[in-house]
């Protein structure tokens, strides 16, 4: 691995290693992939503005997230069915992560329960990406899982009421669906018939579901796959802890704003009530400084990461995210700033 | 066809099915085809902001066009000589549209006549084209034809008082004239002498032809081909029921502004007085919604069905106009819009 | 000819001809090219705007020059030594130019003398393009020569008290200098000793200069090179006629704004003082109609008509300039213009 | 070397002849060399506005940098280990700067000692460039050297507090450090251990060290790696004699902006309190008036000397030089100015 010096160079590995579905999944986009494509674009758009002369002998990637210790400001995102891209799936992303001292969030169509990732991981900081089906119980049963084994954030996605088109995906035919993933079981177990799990989410949630979860929970809830200052707005006045900035990785609907161009917006009309993520695109430490001088908290990371695991298992997530440290120190001393605190709008334009 | 997952999957099995004539005729547009290009490429300079957790369990594509409900905000563009693309032309398009619940707009160069487009699909929604010839007897023999057959609205023609210089149809020596064209036999019966109908058009149309028309017809009328704020009100000042936004599909003056890129400044100087369409350069789902947050009513597809018409007659077009319905319904759902009136101008920037 | 049916078709069909020396000075221009380039492509970054139900049933591409009736605003630009593209050189494009009903300009250090121009074509109306030499008895001599043989205008080039340097020609080891060029034997006889006549320019000229030719010459003078609104304005305060907003089609000082992109500001400051004539990336009607728009009286055409010369002398000439007509009247019929004067600054943006 | 009539020609064939490791170190920028390639395109996004008429007939691109006499506005960049492209190393290039009447920047990481550089053109202007080590007895030992060998300035390196990441550069596992490089070898007299002297550098330098080093050396200090107003403004207050705009030929932290797009807030807000230089993406005589119209007094090349050294030694450089000259006199002639001191913010959009 001592020659992989860039997650560009994990990404051009693994996508050797790949079947020609978990390639479809892992990289296609929906529609003309065109929001796919800016994501990236979107940082190339930006120009960093380094300061000078400033003592950065000591620089710390250390930041905080919901109140919690991070060792980066580099969170991984929650991606389904990651047995697709290793025997060891969702439980060697968790042990990676955890010894990167980092968060590592759980895809309600993850192919490892909560109970296993924590067990793989106790120590580990662990979020719980949730999907709301149109039955609830089987929604409600798999929170409970999550909170009894110590997740200790709900991320809702919001931006999923139903599958976008991805053309890529189609022509593998591929589906989620797989008594491989503990929520398909749990599903059929209280009855419910479906191919695919994404086809059964409820898409009549509105702004009253977020409100109550938020009330009736006692961990902090982040809002997923906000892209406007209106519904940035929304998420604060109906409780979420936190908003995550994003268009699933441009799988859902093809021609809207990138991640980056979309965050200053965001920033804004949060106005500091919540925590502000992003993600889409992250792909370089250059890329992390550049969120955080827009406002972003920490960004999340999820292909690179599927990457790694593709590659390498638990090292080879810990790889990417050692990329990701590595780099974004460096950043983060080039830019003039001894920490991801110090990092201001005025370091980007 | 079930591999054909997007409009432009058809667009290349098309492609390679075609004439030169055909292909030229199809695939061409004037001058440098920059207008051609840009109207693509406007849609990319667009961004779509999606809002989330609205209800979106229940979609409709439907709505309503001069009154007349529609199942989608796509309408069928009237295109010339469809015998070129399949021998059932244009009533394999009408039957087909007809079936899929909207539009078909006849074109006064169209190998069938309003009669037979008629008799084909009695049931469906059709309009007709109109160009204006210098003899004006033929253009009122055409235009009593069209409104005995049920044409509900008139889509007058203003972009074209000369043909534009279009070097890939000039290269094959491609002309429209033919005995296959029910406007070409109308006029020789009436002592006509011309080798191309387009070269028979009167160039000397004004408003008041506009003004006259719209008062001694009993239905709509709409007109086609406008670009500009200027015309837009003019338009509305001497009664079009509607405007048409559209830049002949890059066939006329190369280098005038994209369909899209005009519809702004259209849709303001209307102000409501009239409908708005579009057309040029719609191949997507997303590409409809787009032009329904810039404020159309619906957008009209010409070259996107041909393929579909040269590909497989009926059923070709009617694969293309679900393909239409399908993104749309999707890409309603995934902008937090229930139908195509939910749509705004803050969906889009 | 009759499959060149654009200007760029005639290109193509003469570059395969050209001698490598022919094709560094015809096809090159200065440094990296980059003005050469934005020259066209300043014509793409501009939208036409096109107005509907305007009587065009009769549209001419008629004008006037500095008072003087051409059938066309398209000028045929000074271009040095054309006997290197045609043996018929000067005197073919000449005829050509005559028999098209619009305006030659003569270079100073054209292969033909004034006299032979004016024989060649006496009714045809004819410009004389004026480098000074630092031998002002030269350049008087050729001024008077010029003046005897019925040039009705003079056309003083200020951008080039030095040649650009052009790497095209230099690999070739190229020079103007030849016994076939009068200016040269002039120069000759009068003791001068040059290898490259242009090498000979004064580059001490002024406004004094220009000031002092205007007041005693008969004929109107026009300031050629002109690409900012100070000199713009300086031109016309010191007599000048009309202003060239071209920047010696790319071949002097590379990095320089596109005369397009300088039309704009050299209109406003001139302020309707004077005549603003554009040269550079002319190619088709559509362009010509933009300078229009942009508030030129007229373009002048060099390389495309040297492509012509090259191809096949006087009637290749003439090909090029009917094209130019043919697209000309075809593009001010589709932007609703019955002539040149109704093109207005909205026609474009 | 006739043939070589641009800088970008002497890269070509010096790409052609260097090492792997050399070709990595000089060609390879930071990250995914997005400021690399930017360094290069801002000055396309330039538009210089030639003014015409004005007297040109002498033109000398004679100026003073820090009060001293050059003959033209190109100094010569530090660059370390000149030994690499060439076995006469930075004494070739002294000599050749020497006689081009400009400067010769000497690194703190060149494999020649002040001393050697000062014996081999004791008649040419020199800088020394100081990267301040951990161990400031080296650092002061190496200034001291600098000062006695009559070097006229120092110019202080601000961004290189770590060194950046560059692939090309870890992929063929190339470092600085050598025996015949005297800044390590005094390091190691020392006591001083390490393998690479950039990682030795002093990442806690803050704006008192440079007050401090203005404040008690008798020659001027400049601040290299200037790109924001604000480190401009705190470098004029904190007594440095001129700031050079740089972001370390893209080597240093990615996604920065261009250095030319820096420029003008720097000249803003220096505001004429010191002299302003800029480095990066230099080629053409084209780009040296471009840098000076923004404010420049004069720019520095790097990559381009090191072209001209690898190809051809101290002629190699001449050249270069030569070329730098010929070109920036045409600029200035054709841009209307006399000297580099007659060039205005009105000669750039």
């Amino acid at each position: 691995m001592e020659e992989r010096l860039t997650v560009e160079d994990v990404e051009r590995a693994a996508l050797e290693l790949l079947s020609p579905d978990a390639l479809a999944y892992m990289t296609g986009g929906a529609g003309a992939e065109r929001t796919l494509r800016w994501n990236r674009e979107a940082f190339s758009n930006r120009r960093l503005r380094p300061r000078v002369l400033v003592d950065v002998s000591s620089v710390s990637t250390e930041t905080t997230v919901l109140g919690q210790p991070v060792s980066l400001p580099v969170l991984v995102a929650p991606t389904a069915s990651q047995l697709l891209f290793h025997p060891e799936r969702e439980l060697a992303t968790a042990r990676a992560v955890a010894e990167a001292g980092t968060v590592f969030c759980l895809s309600t169509v993850a192919t490892a329960s909560p109970a296993e990732v924590a067990a793989a991981a106790p120590d580990g900081l662990r979020w719980f990406q949730l999907y709301v089906f149109r039955d609830r119980g089987i929604t409600e049963a798999i929170l409970a899982q999550a909170l009894e084994s110590g997740f200790s954030a709900i991320v809702l996605t919001a931006d999923l009421p139903v599958v976008g088109i991805r053309d890529a995906e189609r022509r593998v035919e591929w589906t989620l669906a797989d008594e491989t993933m503990p929520a398909y079981l749990e599903a059929r177990a209280r009855g419910a018939e479906f191919d695919d799990p994404l086809g059964f989410i409820d898409a009549s949630l509105d702004w009253a579901y977020l409100e109550d979860l938020c009330s009736r929970l006692s961990v902090p809830v982040l809002l997923k796959g906000v892209l406007t200052r209106e519904d940035a707005a929304l998420a604060c006045e109906h409780g979420a802890a936190g908003v995550v900035v994003s268009n699933h990785g441009g799988r859902q609907l093809d021609g809207v704003v990138a991640s980056l161009d979309a965050l200053p917006e965001v920033v804004e009309a949060v106005d500091g009530r919540a925590e502000v993520y992003l993600d889409g695109g992250v792909r370089r430490g250059s890329d992390v400084v550049a969120a955080l001088a827009l406002g972003a908290r920490a960004v999340l990371v999820g292909r690179a990461v599927l990457y790694g695991l593709a590659l390498d298992g638990e090292a080879g997530v810990r790889h990417v995210l050692e990329l990701f440290r590595a780099e974004t120190e460096n950043a983060l001393a080039l830019l003039g700033c001894a920490s991801p605190a110090d990092v201001t709008r005025a370091h980007i334009s």
